[in-house]
């Protein structure tokens, strides 16, 4: 396949006439790389990596985005839920500090490879492995446990990484040694961004319009740090030598360990985890794709974004960085800045390159307990109660779903928890299909409309039952269907009465190979009771798949059009039988 | 729970007055013995165990099936392939010789243990969870390996337990230094088994009945056995001990080691093996349980079997014996010989018991070649190429299922073959799902009928679309299938034509949260479009739901009984808006 540069989404959008408001594009850039700038870092400290690793994720990365994307607006880069997920499996696989770069090089490089590949078999239809109640308590379960990894930090406390139970002991017995000079960053931080009622009032009293103080506001946390770095810079040696801070950012160091990235068991024991880190990535960059694509009424590719986002994270790898995905907040306020094309993506990442490479003298004085708070602050918004409530009275077991997602992620640690919730997810949509509705049908009268007897008013056929089934057939439910079906046959009298059973195939949608070899049997074991099976309205693709198996030649000439043929055949049949 | 004796299925059925056909139960039952003492020794040496372990499990834990068991042919003990499946567990687990029968021991407890969680959580619906192609391709497989391990034995080699390339491999390196001696048993006991229409032309010459033949022929592998032992009988010790011997049956020897039953990592190590062979033993014994209680008008209750065959391999521990389940070949032979209640198992138990103790001495005798002759004549008969071809008639993705699956347990084990073929099949059935069939329809004229335009003469109001979804919707498939309706709402010519969309949700018996959030999503960026969008048809259980969520606060009035009721208020509505 021959790469043409004019293919590309980003100067094939650049080139069209229509597209003048590159100036918006500036503005949104810039706007999003004040949001971006902390965040690199504060996801980087996440992830356990160097602050480095957040700021070169966030520029060529998203500049590779921004150039084979097709979702517009979307800001891709550093995430919170995969900074915490590359945190747990460095902490399982790469726990060494010597290694944790080269481990997040090689999770982005088989995340971006994984990508890739399921681009290549198109299957970006994996995106629906995860049902919305799941995907709340994963994301639920997430926050809450990157709030725990970053009390520590918040505080001023230098804390081993642990599990989630453990770590809230640890500083909750630490309290007592906490520094108030220390802690006093964080905490003042955190103020700062909480206190953003206060100033939105203020700016409406400076009468300041509505879209004006959402712009303003946007920049908060780059003013905290701001604020945070004059303060810092400000202190005296020793005072500032009892703060716990970013430290200089090594642009020269090398990243990489280069045996240990050769190491090919060291891959393997990443990959589950690049896989999971993948789906998530990719599940979410969809659906924060879709929030955007739904506001400017365009569609969302699954499996181009596969391809985007797959290179994204390869560029990644290739930047010594750490696995990238679309960032909600950074995608909201880049579209709500009126960014009309991925130019704005490709002006934020020079923008964070820029400044981090001019400032990374200053930088290194940002003390940890500022990027915690604006972690904080960041993913007590993912936890999304009210939805939760919807759900709980939507659907109850749905509600458990969640609930058991989110305690598997916080009992058994972030993949364990979303390989639970997944597989929840599926089997009670499998359950689902397992139980089928079925329903005994009789003539409205005067019609050739047939209903349920228990709440409409029918006339039914003596020695003639009608029963619909509501749910393809298919190996996992034929047996519970046969047994419904003979419970029905049972409550119309059962042979002695019944001479002809019609099954009524509009809702079956398929009938697979265990299905057909099931009916064909029990057509057959009906037979022998004296009974005809009959079918009626079968979809013509079924009927095609019918016709090369045996149940089709059992019923020969008892496949009927339509239920009233069917009746009308049969009732025939009798007449002629009687007269 | 108290138990009362009377209610033990055997016990009730032997009560009955019109059960007098207890002779048919004796001759039933020691016509099964006939081929279960063969079978019980080869089944052991098929595992990996002394052959004691196949007598011990034909004996207790028959009778507790008999006793608690509803299925009233069902022939319980060793089976080829759970011996197959308990072979590479402890290939795996324990490979030291002194401990294989401990082990076995613990996974005859784990699958015993497995089997009666599983009754106490009701959940028989798992029997579900295996389809026929895959079934089929599985049992192929094994059948396969089972065949690949009895070479050896078969040609009177003893070669160490290997995978099935590798001992291919061995026993044709072997061949040049197969001894004609020790491998004559098995050959002349596998052509004599193999000779079987020249047996049934013989007995047919001599008059014989078809009923009479047959049973006759039944006792085929125990006239082998019977011969082989005389033939080693005759020889003198020096050939003698060229032979490879089943030896004695150690019935005084110490076969659990204490140890090692305590040791609660061997447990854990065995645990998986043991689920799978457990939902292995559950499946085989339904599916037996089934067709012969087809033919007798009875139903199977997978969560009352659940119990049975839990309590008979919990007795197989006891015994000291290997995992038991329900044998195909056995009960089927039992159940054409007569047998009307359990009795004839209980029967086939003791004669089993008293041949093995009486004869152990003489059994020691027995070549291991003619026991491998009577396992490859069993298995060669599991693999049913007439069905297989025609599922591929039928549907070529599912034999695609069936030929993955038996790859599967040939490349990677029989474990992991069974979990990829139940994978595949389960996300084959949810593939289905997430592709729906939509339609748009049109009204037959003169008629409250909705048909296909492409398929019917029918009439269509202007501005108005009705689409009819043929899939519940959920998180899997609702993002198709806004897709799809989106597709179809463009054919139609888009918001500038359409001004009222209807669903029509006659085929959809469920609406998850995820699906109905997106409806919602939609419903409003169809508004946003200018279109209204209706539902009609909404299935009780599903309105039910709906009035809990935002969708139909949404679309209030807007919500149809049928899809005539939904057309007749739009016209009226465009009438009364155009007058």
């Amino acid at each position: 396949m021959r790469l043409r540069l004019g293919a590309l989404p980003l100067l094939a959008d650049l080139r069209r006439p229509d597209s003048r408001p590159r100036r918006d594009d500036v503005a949104a850039g810039l706007l999003t790389a004040a949001l971006l700038l902390p965040q690199a870092l504060a996801y980087a400290q996440l992830a356990g990596l160097p602050a480095r690793a957040g700021v070169l994720a966030s520029l060529l990365p998203a500049i590779v985005y921004a150039l084979f994307g097709r979702s517009r607006a979307l800001a891709v880069g550093p995430v919170a839920v995969a900074a915490l997920m590359v945190a747990e499996a460095l902490a399982r696989h790469a726990p060494e500090a010597a290694l944790v770069s080269t481990a997040a090089v090689i999770l982005a490089a088989e995340v971006g490879l994984l990508l890739l590949l399921l681009r290549g078999l198109r299957w970006g239809g994996l995106v629906a492995l995860i049902s919305h109640p799941v995907l709340l308590g994963f994301t639920a379960g997430a926050a809450l446990l990157i709030l725990l990894s970053q009390l520590a930090p918040l505080l001023g406390l230098a804390l081993p990484r642990a599990g989630p139970l453990a770590t809230l002991q640890a500083v909750v017995a630490a309290l007592p040694r906490v520094d108030p000079l220390a802690a006093a960053p964080g905490l003042l931080a955190m103020l700062m961004l909480l206190a953003r009622p206060l100033w939105a009032a203020a700016l409406r009293r400076a009468r300041l319009g509505a879209d004006a103080i959402d712009t303003t506001l946007r920049t908060l946390p780059l003013v905290v740090v701001l604020l945070a770095l004059l303060a810092v810079a400000l202190l005296p040696e020793a005072a500032r030598a009892r703060l716990q801070l970013v430290g200089p950012l090594d642009w020269a160091a090398p990243a990489v360990d280069l045996p240990a990235l050769a190491d090919a068991g060291l891959w393997r024991a990443l990959l589950p985890s690049a896989a999971l880190i993948a789906l998530v990535a990719f599940v979410e960059s969809i659906a924060v794709a879709r929030v955007l694509a739904a506001r400017r009424r365009e569609a969302v590719r699954p499996d181009a974004e596969l391809g985007a986002l797959g290179l994204a994270n390869l560029a990644a790898a290739f930047s010594s960085a750490m696995p990238v995905a679309g960032s909600f907040s950074r995608s909201v306020v880049n579209a709500q800045a009126g960014a009309r094309t991925q130019l704005a993506g490709v002006i934020a990442a020079f923008a964070v390159g820029a400044l981090a490479l001019l400032g990374s003298g200053v930088l290194a004085l940002l003390p940890r307990g500022v990027l915690a708070a604006i972690i904080i602050v960041a993913v007590v918004a993912l936890l999304d109660w009210r939805r939760a409530a919807e759900i709980y009275r939507y659907d109850r077991r749905e509600a458990l779903a969640l609930a058991i997602t989110l305690a598997g992620v916080l009992l058994l640690g972030i993949e364990a928890g979303l390989l639970v919730g997944v597989l929840l997810a599926l089997g009670q949509a499998l359950r689902r299909t397992m139980r089928p509705h079925i329903t005994a049908l009789g003539r409205v009268p005067g019609t050739e409309h047939f209903r349920n007897p228990r709440r409409h008013a029918v006339e039914q056929s003596p020695g003639l039952l009608l029963l619909r089934v509501d749910e393809s057939l298919y190996f996992a439910n034929i047996a519970a269907v046969e047994d419904r079906l003979e419970a029905e046959l049972a409550a119309a009298g059962g042979p002695a009465v019944v001479r002809d059973l019609v099954l009524v195939l509009s809702a079956v949608s398929a009938i697979d190979a265990s299905a057909e070899e099931a009916l064909e049997a029990w057509a057959h074991s009906l037979e022998e009771r004296g009974l005809r099976l009959h079918l009626a309205e079968v979809k013509g693709p079924v009927m095609d798949r019918l016709r090369q198996g045996r149940l089709a030649r059992r019923l020969e000439g008892r496949i009927h059009l339509s239920t009233h043929a069917a009746v009308a055949a049969l009732e025939q049949d009798r007449g002629a039988a009687a007269g």
